[in-house]
């Protein structure tokens, strides 16, 4: 089964990727974008038929490879 | 008003990066892991109060900065 993932940064950490974003937008003409954060997403395939026991696994995952848990959160959808 | 939006790569475009990752997953023992594919996911902050309005904005941006779309699509969530 296909469980979503979104890795982002955790609000007080600078984000110097989004900031580029921002400005580059604001010098586009998209002058009402105020604040931009960039983030990862992952669509993780899961053998596996249970949706609590893929969402569990998906967990374990963040914690040990996709998200560094001491700037990022991860949230599973 | 804020809106996300995940860009990811479309279906047959290779995606070596997901891919390192789900060999990573299995050779740590997650071997029920059967694909990986990786987007990216942004976080807007729009001076909008109409959600449309701001939708709208997100599409423009999506289409003009965030997303190839020749190799990704994107989504407004």
């Amino acid at each position: 089964m296909k469980i979503k993932v979104i890795v982002t940064l955790k609000s007080g950490v600078l984000d110097p990727q989004g900031k580029a974003i921002q400005q580059t937008l604001n010098g586009m003409g998209f002058a009402n974008v105020k604040d931009v954060r960039q983030g990862k997403y992952f669509d993780l395939d899961i053998s596996e038929n249970d949706e609590q026991k893929a969402k569990f696994a998906a967990e374990e995952i963040c914690k040990k490879l996709l998200a560094n848990q001491v700037i990022e959160d991860f949230k599973i959808i």
